[in-house]
């Protein structure tokens, strides 16, 4: 196999724009032999861009058809576990877009029967290929930060108006879309937090629902995490601010990251904060340090994300972002969303069966309604 | 009267840096006719330095000297109140070093004392001198920045080693200083905050306690805070990371002033967001705005401030730093170590005998643990 034979399914913004990109020749090692979509207008759209792949009606359909080797899936989120679980079954690989799922059980599920499966499963965490990032993320792992201190993330530029929300019925939806802020456009923001800065061990969140639109999710957030080493994050989004801000903060015993505005700043301390503080006899004095500054070109993250899946399947590559990671992200956000409605720390791992309850009652509420 | 007469009580780092600025010149409508310490060392340097005052070996002799006009307070935060209420009971105009007092029982009997007297009552918030921020004041307070929304103050820029705390035993102490870094350095940013920003309704805060230091109070904090009309604020001090951070974000229906690094950066929208929100038919757009950008000279506060006293008591001039404003910034603080004990929200106003009673307790436990 030289070419990886790949189906998307659903054609909505997402699906559509990976299809582009590689008809655009932007995935030399990759050909989509097939899409479905169950709204027949997504799918004569689709077949006009790429009339040479099979289209199909159902995800089922696509699975079972033999054209391909691995499943793209951009359906609205709650399906995301569901129709992965089903190629693995079908042994196809699978990359899926954020987040993993809606709740955490659904994707313990999904990892399950991926481990099982033993195909290559990828998540669609494209910002992982920004090097801002992956730079943060080395000086992190290297040990070149020291012992981790704080995080502090401003990441308030995911600005949405209402027309965004009123665009689809089941957008900012419990039942359709099973959140706001941090199920949508966040999850990548908050994967970059613990794969840079590693997992929290609980958090006590402060979500505003519907705070600047007509919806009934929450379209702002502040998380304060907590971590075994005492160390704290702060996390805040929103898609009601303009202009946003984005600004990523990370320090630790030996020195301090900030990534803003294409700028990686690092402060490397010549030595250990911890061992300065006890050692230097002026009380006013801080220890010193050296500054570095790195910027650099952001890449097209979707097309270098669905490039590294295809080597991965073709060659072995590693993945830049394996599909069991997408748990840690949504563990976050739905300790975030017990947090903020038990006005309440929150664990993590969460408490699977409050937060499914919850979701199911803020669902059937919404349905009701409605009628 | 053309100079006033100035009696400083508290011969330590900020009563002789005080001392010194007149000295020096900084200051020709004052004159330092007096000062007192309890620490016959303190005093003994004091009059090298200024052999033309009166030494006084207690506050209350130099209250009743006649010897001067004003008196200014730098002696341990407990005695702040103690000592202004005598001054007022003396017709003697009051400037006070930050904070107001410990508790906020006792900072309201002392402004109803300086009410009573009708003296000028100033305190020594010498950042509000800053042109950055009188900016921003002046921004927010006109209306510019619109409807607020939110506040993010990173203000880790306050590191003290050890050895500070070694410095003196009150130090670090809940029986001698009543905190840490809430009510030695940050009270000057949470004045800066409720004066820009306005005060919060309530807040839920996270102290970590002898975090990086061997001492009983607390060095590391996050603040949230929440407002009447939804606006909500982050800010995030320790005395325990180097190199820190001081970067204060706000923004509001109409933009976002940012300041850091001796900038004040101010994004202006042409139309409200929240009126762009509703009416804009791309889902994805963001409003448009102009960017304008000050820098100014930082001048010497305490100067500044000691200065605009002076001209209160001899023309009337109205006050940057009213004494009175000293309740909210300690409101605050106040307000953070009760949902930091019960890790839970706390009103404002505070409960003030439920603050009094956990203060009293440390601080005996404090005394105990030492004998």
């Amino acid at each position: 196999m030289d070419r990886v034979r790949l189906g998307i399914i659903g054609m909505g913004n997402m699906g559509t724009g990976h299809m582009k990109n590689v008809l655009e020749g932007h995935c030399p090692k990759v050909e989509v032999t097939a899409f479905a979509d169950i709204d027949p207008e997504k799918l004569e759209r689709a077949n006009k861009l790429n009339p040479d792949a099979k289209a199909f009606s159902s995800a089922d359909e696509l699975i079972a058809s033999g054209l391909v080797d691995a499943v793209l899936i951009a359906v609205p989120h709650y399906d995301h576990p569901t129709i992965a679980i089903k190629c693995f079954e079908h042994g196809l690989h699978v990359i899926t877009e954020k987040p993993a799922g809606v709740y955490t059980r659904q994707v313990r599920e999904m990892n399950a029967a991926a481990k099982k499966s033993g195909v290559v499963f990828g998540i669609m965490f494209n910002q992982r290929s920004n090097p801002m990032y992956a730079k943060a993320r080395e000086i992190v792992s290297s040990g070149q930060l020291g012992e981790l201190k704080r995080m502090v993330w401003i990441i308030t530029n995911w600005y949405r108006s209402q027309a965004y929300y009123n665009s689809g019925s089941w957008r900012a939806t419990w039942s359709g879309e099973g959140g706001g802020v941090l199920l949508n456009q966040a999850p990548h923001n908050l994967d970059l937090w613990q794969w840079i800065f590693g997992m929290p061990k609980r958090v006590r969140a402060f979500c505003d629902f519907g705070k600047y639109h007509d919806i009934a999710v929450e379209d702002d957030v502040t998380i304060f995490g907590q971590y075994e080493n005492g160390a704290t994050a702060t996390f805040i989004s929103t898609t009601g601010e303009a202009p946003g801000t984005n600004r990523l903060e990370i320090s630790g015993d030996r020195g301090k990251i900030v990534i803003e505005e294409g700028k990686l700043k690092w402060t490397k301390l010549k030595i250990s904060e911890r061992e300065f503080c006890y050692t230097v006899n002026n009380g006013f004095e801080s220890p010193e340090s050296e500054y570095e500054e790195f910027t650099a070109h952001e890449p097209s993250g979707h097309v270098v994300i669905l490039n590294n899946f295809a080597d991965a399947i073709l060659t072995g590559a590693e993945l830049i972002a394996p599909g069991y990671d997408g748990i840690n992200s949504l563990s976050i956000s739905n300790a975030a969303y017990i947090s903020a409605w038990k006005d309440d720390w929150a664990d993590i791992p969460v408490d699977e069966e409050f937060f499914e309850a919850k979701l199911k009652e803020l669902s059937e509420n919404e349905k009701k309604n409605r009628e």
